[in-house]
């Protein structure tokens, strides 16, 4: 028995969640946010299932960890810092380098570091938790569980932009894919759900949460995801463009007169159904103004799942068919509108499905009729479980 | 019965079609090349079916045409330019404002100038195109006939772009689609050879060209298509990018030091296949490369295929099902290797096709197996029969 830490740090927030493991018990979760910021908050899950919320300022990562790591003592959660057995780190961006998670030593933290030009956003705030978690328990292994790692295996006519060939070699240019880990765990889930050997599956797994991507996984193997080179590709998301006609850049720029920096933040935080809509981000909030008949919202929610209904056709292409769709993430696993939309004509391809069996939310359930070729299932991802399996089998605990 | 001649004028060319109507017979065809520079290309058929080639320095299109009304008297084409009843220019953009084609009167003419603003490597030499005959022959009747008055039936969630809504009603940024005038003829082509009201056809036509597109075409009406608010958009090309993630864009700018406008000559003029394979944009000579074992040239074949094949599969998804897939165009009517890639993996949604029908070049031919469930069709473009057609339609010949 062991326990294991699973940490997603991002610029002012750390999220964490404590197993007990191989059982997978969840221990204790919680998430500091506003690092940085005054009023930062701290949120923390009791042993009896009870939450804390602490309001109070937290100037930096590693107050923040050794405020976590005191409560975890405080708490009764732990009666030492030494039952930490394992931390495992969720870092977005690894490259062409790593197909698997990796043992964090200075070399892969040096790789990871270096990386941080693919993906400036994220790689830094993971590295921070990572030297943050080192300071405060350099003794205890600690391991890296890359976001691109699952979609390296995509074959180069999936990941290879049709761009010169030298910006390839030179600079890394090429599709990496993101939300790998949730991709991998609901796979893996639909192969035990469906009582199949996954190498014998072709999945389309639909991970639809404020970043959402579509992915092609043929026997366990993803062979093509609907994100890029960055998070910004794909469908349309919360408040990201997905895919655009490359030359809308320089005309959004003439335009506006802004530059193009500017115009990719536009592309990232101002665009998607917030973009369409005028009002949010928020698919609640975009059906709730749907009901009361709001144009814009209507149109954001048929942008949206436009888009991935397409990616699924598009994916049954490219697997010469597929066995089961499996929706996750917030909106994924919990809006039953939006999901009959991106369903709704799929029966060409075998897809039938239940009206009332899709009438759930946050479970594992089967939305597909019995009878139906194609399966469709809600699977609630887990990403912090993966990384903590990962820790147990590299760390060898 | 009348003459109609169709007119495609480039920035350098002009390509003429000479038409008797309604009968459809081309009395002659041809083209003039390299306008404005020394050794321009004079190239006209014979009613004989022979072809004269004359090399000579052609300064404007004004000359260009004057050479060209001269050749149909001096070959015995027509006894007079009375004879000519009416002139269809092509026209690339026709924004929102055409959902037709239309008899240029100064009005259409400002409209078409306007929206060059959209379609600036293209609305101006059409422009001069319609200019010059309006200059030589004032009393003919002239009407344009837009590439993208046909994608303009597409409903809202089709061509609207998941960017801030004002985009789209100030700048008008959305989704234009182009090769409108091919997708419907080969759409009506197909419904005639398939025997069945178009009406209740669900199509998907592939213009594969040096510049490439795809249509879902539902009831004879254009629902969805793979080019976008420019023809950079969509699948990967001879020599264009196709989709590609956004952000790319200000990377590449940062890595190699170029403008944005510099970036995105590189995505429209060195990307696609020949900046895949660094050989050639034309497949001929990438397949020829590709039996000779070149590994760049392969996975540009199998990346062309690739996107292709990803956006029928869409396309089937957007339609709840296709009734008939079509190939147009030089490389879709001629590329027996790049179709069968393309189709290769579709007998999931119904697609049973023969390799032997498929071994047809320029012709039209059913090439699925007569019992498939979905029809695959090769079918030779014709814009400019549709372009006569409009003009007989419009100017009431």
């Amino acid at each position: 028995m062991s326990k294991i830490i699973a940490i997603n740090a991002g610029s002012s927030s750390l999220k964490f969640q404590l197993f007990e493991m191989p059982q997978e018990t969840v221990l204790t979760k919680g998430i500091v946010e506003r690092i940085g910021l005054t009023d930062s908050i701290f949120t923390i899950t009791n042993l009896d299932g009870t939450t804390d919320t602490e309001v109070v300022d937290i100037p930096d990562h590693t107050v923040a960890v050794q405020m976590l790591l005191s409560k975890l003592i405080a708490n009764g959660i732990v009666q030492s810092l030494e039952e930490i057995d394992g931390i495992g780190h969720r870092v977005v961006h690894g490259g062409e380098k790593f197909n698997d998670s990796a043992i964090i030593d200075d070399m892969v933290l040096a790789e990871i570091e270096e990386l941080s030009e693919l993906a400036p956003l994220h790689n830094p705030a993971n590295i921070i938790g990572i030297h943050t978690f080192h300071k405060v328990l350099p003794n205890v292994p600690a391991i890296a569980v890359f976001d691109t790692a699952f979609h390296q295996t995509m074959p180069k006519k999936s990941f290879l932009y049709s761009l010169p060939y030298e910006f390839y070699n030179k600079y890394g240019i090429r599709k990496y894919g993101f939300h790998g880990t949730s991709h991998k765990y609901v796979s893996e889930r639909a192969a035990a759900l469906l009582g199949r050997p996954i190498e014998n599956l072709r999945l389309i797994s639909c991970h639809l949460g404020n970043g959402a991507s579509i992915a092609a996984i043929e026997g366990g193997k993803s062979i093509d995801t609907s994100m890029g080179f960055t998070p910004l590709a794909g469908v349309a998301m919360g408040t990201r463009s997905g895919n655009i006609d490359p030359a809308l850049i320089p005309f959004i720029m003439e335009k506006t007169g802004k530059t193009v920096d500017e115009v990719l933040d536009i592309l990232n935080k101002q665009s998607g159904m917030l973009g369409v809509s005028g009002l949010s981000s928020d698919l609640r909030d975009l059906s709730t103004a749907a009901e009361e008949g709001d144009e814009r919202a209507i149109i954001a929610l048929e942008v949206f799942a436009n888009r991935i209904h397409k990616y699924i056709g598009s994916y049954a292409a490219r697997m010469s068919g597929v066995d089961a769709i499996i929706f996750t993430a917030g909106i994924g696993e919990n809006d039953i509108a939006s999901r009959a939309r991106i369903l709704h004509g799929l029966e060409f391809m075998g897809v039938y499905w239940d009206p009332a069996l899709n009438n759930v939310r946050g479970k594992e359930q089967f939305i597909s009729y019995p009878h139906s070729p194609v399966k469709v299932i809600v699977i609630p991802t887990n990403e912090e479980v993966m990384i903590a399996r990962d820790v147990v089998r590299l760390a060898g605990l």
